[in-house]
């Protein structure tokens, strides 16, 4: 458990620079990330390279004894750049260009930016690899954010173009996998194909899927070739990317494979996220204060496997932010609890965002570590609380690395394009979907990894997956290796590759497991709610429903009012012909532990645990007081079993 | 009663084409519409026609005795044809050009594309005009959807001038129509006009109106063109165009004027429809699997005039389809259910769209008549029931045409863009209004014939007209020669044809034979809600409401509570005086058909009754279970009088 | 009291001019606006000047004693000039330019167009300039209408440059003092800055707020140089312009300052603007017929002090009007009603738009005093009413200039601005929050002047600053010199002018009269509702709510239920620690007036109350018929004490 900070030297007063360093030693800071907007004070022109103030920045943090985190400034471009090139500028789906003046303002096709960063990173890290007190890079930030990817420029044209070539070598051989025929959309050559915007009613749903596929790989080549570098000048640093909370617009297992990072890092601004996001309008009045429950703990268990087991948070919300609809302040004990949070799940280190909040600019309404005047801020004062209660607790300071848990989420990104691309009903998202299965088993006191199709599944318990558009014989395969219950959502194994239904209906390859078919779907206005029971619990589908015809020796375990099946089953394998209400997705979820052996308890609202090592942590997010499902002989390690609001304790068994 | 279907062969391999057309008659279809979307495949390259698979195809088709509808392609021109001619692309009103990649992605107005029209037409017509199998052309497919007209581009501009010049002469005549020196709209020279596009704040109407009829004509003369071609070219083919339903961006009257088409037909989608127009949420939900029992009828009845007695459907909901904001599974029924709606209402033949479900592309998820395996689906199980009954029941296959109906309803496309144009409240739609008062006869158990303003109107008993912009000289001329009763909606002649209020006040010419002025009229925010009571029923005006003025001996039948006329009435001629809620409307339209000797019969909710030749058809969209209102001697040729969701009957008296 | 009327004879036949001059005399109308929109009918192309139509309708008016306002047609450039300059267009946000066809097509920042105002003026100056009937000259028509101000343009990129070089004299000192440093925003040179449109996310405040300040000055900048024209050339005329309502586009105090304008008119459509800002639906619904009770008075009492104590209503609705999402028609008496209140507000002149409504063109369903038949409206009769009241009562027509009163409230233009670039929850909106304490003000009975921070406070006896971004010491310096009570509503103080945090935290300088310092701040969902009492009144805080510490001897005069302040209280300062729900409003406005000794008498729901001289005014917007608080001696000079709706009287005491 270790506790970091973002930190802006170049935003402050050198006179400042020294006691920052003295006051987040004293805190119990022990990283300090630095460096990730300031191109502009780099290389103030072209070329000129000022290097002095961060030299005397990383020094003075340095000799504190505080390890530092260098970020790449790519996320920021300076205004000499863009003016000397201006096609770096990103373009609108509308056809517009974005323009200069806050950031991400750069098209990440442009292969003259990719230049200019790589000029950059080369500078930086020639300068700054070697050194002892940097213990890791990131690069750029929050790739993906405010939504300049997808970029529809001249050079993301040409670059597609090259992608598709390479991935169907013949333009016959695309226009046959897309279907080019219906409506006429064949093409005669490669670089007659354009991007997906502007066209008068829906694009071809695999031409859309091939540019997400593309703008995803483009994220993570940009990525790669600045970890080129850096793996080359600062071969001893852990490298990564600090990532964003239920955020899919790159596939975020490919862009890690072949060691791009060491580490998965990544942001939690939890109350912002639960305002922001499609929950049910009562849950974000009951948890405005604390953030739902799930909505952290959803992307810790995600960032996790992306990390290859190994993740920091990288900017953690320690207080009112500025970027949500609303911005409350959080509950008292929230800034604390997140931090415990991240470690049960198993982060390394939590880094709070940032150390004092910065006056002017974009950011001025976002609270830091300290007020504007530096005094400690309720939120400051609050990781004051934990670093000295870690600081007192070889359990807490010496946390085992967290084991594999016996359930398994599977999350899948081409399934939230392919879904997104063609939603059928509005209100159709599949993350959330994938969030409710999860907030259901962790309702259910499990520990759950969320994992890749193509991770090894075989020592799972119960493996769920809460809809995965493509169903291929990899994945059968691993149904076939297990032994686990499995659990299928609604549209799994409905297209192939190509984005097509597949030639048996859905769920394609499914069958040779679960012998079913899908006849016809429906999205349900919310007026329409077929009911069903499952194991006493009654409830409804909502947002979408299946016919789905048992075929061969598969079973019936639950029918909507209207006869068709709800919940089928044929050996471990479930399938649900819906999008249950939450109530019964828990149900089904309830069963198949059982099935599978695993142990579940239901806990008290707002109430959650998780297991690292020998300690168990429990957590209310909730508005009563709870009490931590704890042993009568644990031995309690932090806080007490009797939880308010915000409250925090573990327990070794 | 015949039965189609709609067909891609190029969709599907060569080797499926036989047993598809041999499984098509089998079912007891008898037409199949194919060619619409496949210019790529007619035409790869510029000027390099392939024929052989479409001689294949309608060979292989006509080879089980099936009639063909061909469709021209023009809907969907292909790459080569946008790469070479840029311009062909239309332009949206923020003057952004719209791109390929979908379909309708072309100017009405490029006369380079008029031209490549005429082109690939010719060569078709030339190919198969002769040909004894195909018994019908349509011109391309939905003219006007996806919004791409109007297209505001230079083309547009340019012959947008040209139309107003030949309609004033000179631009003084113009500018003084226009009413220009309000706000220095003056223009120097036909030249100098542009499209009413990006202005700061409202255009001029009558700028607006001109060029929406300019666009409707340029629609019609788009459409006229290849039909030139096709009556020299295929002499003995019906020709036809397939609309659309609630649709008005052209004015339909004017399109089929000149023997322009043969026949209408029309493409129904009344579940999607029901959930995409504004209807009342209650109806929404209570008709989401059934769609509303008038959404269909409504343009049966429409385009039966438009066809000058003939109408086809030529595309029919088969079952859940992937466009409106969800996609239900119809009710079990309904998909047998339309096609006997369609004939009840005088259609000559009903075609599915479409044969099979598209695995790929864009309407993968748009049910057919079969799955994508290739198995009956559920809609296609419902029409092999239907094409039996009709074949086993002589009274059903030699049905006789429609008789004109007791009661006309006058809609008015011209009069949905003027008040498009000038809502002056929000809530406020023309063709929402006629369609209340279209459910309104229904419910009452009447036959209704929509027409246009222009048809003879002397045989009517009573003829509704929910409201007209301009009140002309003709149309008073019909009142005065006709002898029957006359029910006019607000706005009726508040406008002149040059969109100015009259000079006496609206009505405007009304006032020849109902003496009545309009003084002031009201938009109704949802809480103002005059009350009034119609015959014991008691109600309010929503959206709209006057303030009349009874000239002369004109009698007010019923008053608001705020004591302005309700209802005014002079002879056989009334007014109603703001929009009524719904059972209002139907008292006022009691009474009116009361007074013309008309029987009404108050229909169970959900259940319709249509009659043709010498059967009346009932049918039952509602939930509850209803009994048809047959006399008891009634021969029933088609199901029984209870009817539950979805069921229909007929009997002859 | 005087009434007058806009008129357009270059819309209306000639033969109609004499005619209409002998009605408006008759009617009692005594002041005539023309000629604001008609450049292309003075100008009909460049250079050529016709001076015959309008010389004649002058002639015609002034015959019949009528005395004229000449507006400048600035706000509809013809089409000539449009066809010549093409630059002349505004260019909106996204980089497209808006088109002729309405009006307010021109960008403000084009010098080309600036040029040709000054010629229109200047020859329209020189021509009218002496004329005795000419009273006054009105420059354009509602600047910053139909938010074409800002412009995007090259022009305003340019002006803008040179605007901020003129304020911050070198690049370093402007990045200085917009925090460059952040996101590596930093400008090498002024002219490498662009304007604030297009950035991905959030552009630097302080560069939004520069550039909204900027516009601000080239709206004054723009009516100043006609200024000039006509100073020099109608030097006895008075100048204005006509203002809007609810409109804060651009500072109207700094407009006014030396002697750009004699007199402030501005045009009230109290029922539109009812309807079309944030009130609670509530309040719409009560008061859709006779608008809010203060929704007219609020900018009344705002120009009032922006004329210097002179202001005119230069448009006043005559009956239904047309652009709102809802029209109703007024409720009987207040067409009349809004006359007397203006008036007793202090108005000079109340002028209706317009003397006839206008069959044609885009205001054709906006009334006026006339039907387009030429009777009298029912608004016309109402005027005729009161014409012949004023004409009657020496009291009414003789009024004293009103008094300066004993409450002050002070808005500020460049709050709203910075609250609108940064209202950190999007349900804050200053200007509405003023409202809300206007509102509070005006039910206990009390006159308000609104004025400007920079106006003498030092008479008042109540001061009420709903919220003032930055407090300087000019502001400290009023308080301390003042013996008033004061009351500060929440964000006062949270910036400095350079859109900063002040560096001893909120409320800055305020400070060093009320010792407190804010800790955080939120923004509240609709959910969150922190609940407090203000002496026996219980309610919440809605949209925001502030962490106070109270330091020194701040005492805390109420709590919030979770112990933070909510009222907290230094010698005569207080400060209200979030936006309350509005009886809370009333009870700290109530106390502060109590502490003031200024006596409050709270009104029946819909009644007001205004002195102006000797005279008090009552009027009943509500339902209920309600009595007027006139003492038992009061003679009434107008109406009686018992008012309906729409019911008006006036006493002397």
């Amino acid at each position: 458990m270790q506790l970091g900070v973002c930190y802006y030297p170049e935003q402050w007063p050198r006179a400042m620079w020294a006691d920052d360093a003295q006051r987040m030693a004293a805190l119990g800071i022990t990283h300090v990330r630095i460096a990730e907007f300031a191109w502009s004070r780099m290389e103030p022109r072209a070329g000129q390279y000022v290097w002095g103030w961060l030299d005397e920045a990383i020094d003075t943090l340095s000799a504190r004894g505080l390890k530092l985190i260098l970020g790449t400034p790519t996320a920021s471009p300076p205004k000499w750049l863009i003016d000397a090139y201006p096609d770096v500028l990103p373009v609108r789906a509308d056809g517009t260009r974005w323009n200069f003046g806050s950031r991400r303002h750069y098209d990440i096709s442009s292969e003259t930016y990719r230049e200019a960063c790589l000029r950059i990173v080369t500078a930086m890290a020639e300068r700054y690899g070697a050194h002892a007190s940097i213990v890791a890079w990131q690069t750029d930030n929050e790739l993906g954010c405010h939504e300049t990817v997808p970029s529809y420029s001249p050079a993301a044209r040409r670059r597609f173009q090259a992608w598709l070539q390479r991935r169907y070598e013949t333009v016959h051989g695309l226009n046959e996998a897309w279907g080019n025929v219906f409506w006429s959309m064949e093409y005669p050559s490669f670089d007659a194909i354009g991007l997906p915007n502007l066209t008068p009613t829906d694009a071809n749903p695999i031409h859309l899927l091939d540019f997400r596929r593309f703008m995803s790989d483009e994220v993570a080549s940009f990525h790669r070739e600045q970890i080129d570098v850096l793996r080359r000048l600062a071969p001893h640093a852990d490298l990564l990317h600090n990532f964003m909370g239920f955020f899919t617009t790159f596939d975020h297992y490919r862009f890690a494979a072949d060691n791009s990072i060491d580490v998965a890092a990544w942001d939690s601004y939890p109350i912002a996220r639960t305002e922001s996001i499609a929950l049910p309008e009562e849950q974000k009045a009951l948890y405005a204060r604390t953030a739902h429950p799930d909505v952290s703990a959803f992307d810790h268990d995600r960032y996790r496997a992306i990390g290859g087991g190994r993740f920091w948070v990288m900017e953690q919300q320690a207080g009112p932010v500025n970027w949500a609809p609303w911005n409350p302040v959080p509950a008292k004990g929230m800034v604390r609890l997140w931090a415990y949070e991240a470690f049960a799940h198993g982060a390394e280190l939590v880094s709070y965002f940032r150390w004092r909040q910065c006056p002017y600019a974009q950011e001025q309404m976002h609270s830091g570590l300290n007020l504007p005047n530096n005094e400690l801020s309720p939120g400051g004062l609050e990781v004051q609380q934990a670093a000295r209660e870690i600081a007192a607790s070889e359990a807490l300071s010496g946390l085992d690395a967290p084991a594999r848990a016996a359930t398994a989420l599977v999350f899948d990104y081409e399934t939230q394009w392919m879904f997104e691309i063609q939603r059928h009903g509005k209100t159709f998202d599949y993350q959330t979907l994938a969030f409710d299965y999860y907030e259901a088993l962790r309702e259910l006191g499990l520990d759950v990894d969320i994992v890749s199709s193509r991770a090894d599944l075989s020592q799972y318990g119960l493996v769920v997956v809460p809809g995965i558009a493509v169903i291929d014989d990899a994945l059968i395969g691993q149904i076939e290796r297990s032994s686990a219950q499995w659990v299928f959502g609604p549209r799994s194994g409905s297209k192939t590759a190509d984005f097509a239904i597949p030639s048996n209906l859905a769920p394609g390859a499914l069958q040779r497991v679960l012998p079913i078919q899908v006849l016809e779907v429906e999205s349900l206005r919310p007026t329409l709610s077929p009911a069903t029971s499952i194991g006493g619990t009654r409830g409804v589908a909502v947002h979408w429903r299946e016919h789905v015809r048992a075929n061969g020796e598969t079973r019936v375990e639950a029918h909507f009012d209207d006869a068709w099946p709800a919940v089928l089953a044929h050996g471990r394998v479930r399938y649900v012909a819906g999008w249950l209400s939450h109530a019964l997705h828990r149900a089904v979820l309830e069963q198949a532990a059982k099935d599978a052996g695993i142990r579940v308890h239901v806990l008290a609202e707002g109430l959650r645990i998780r297991r690292r090592g020998n300690l168990t942590f429990a957590f209310n997010f909730g508005a009563a007081q709870v009490e931590a499902p704890a042993p009568v002989d644990a031995t309690f390690v932090l806080g007490q079993p009797q939880l308010g609001t915000g409250d925090v304790c573990a327990w070794q068994t």
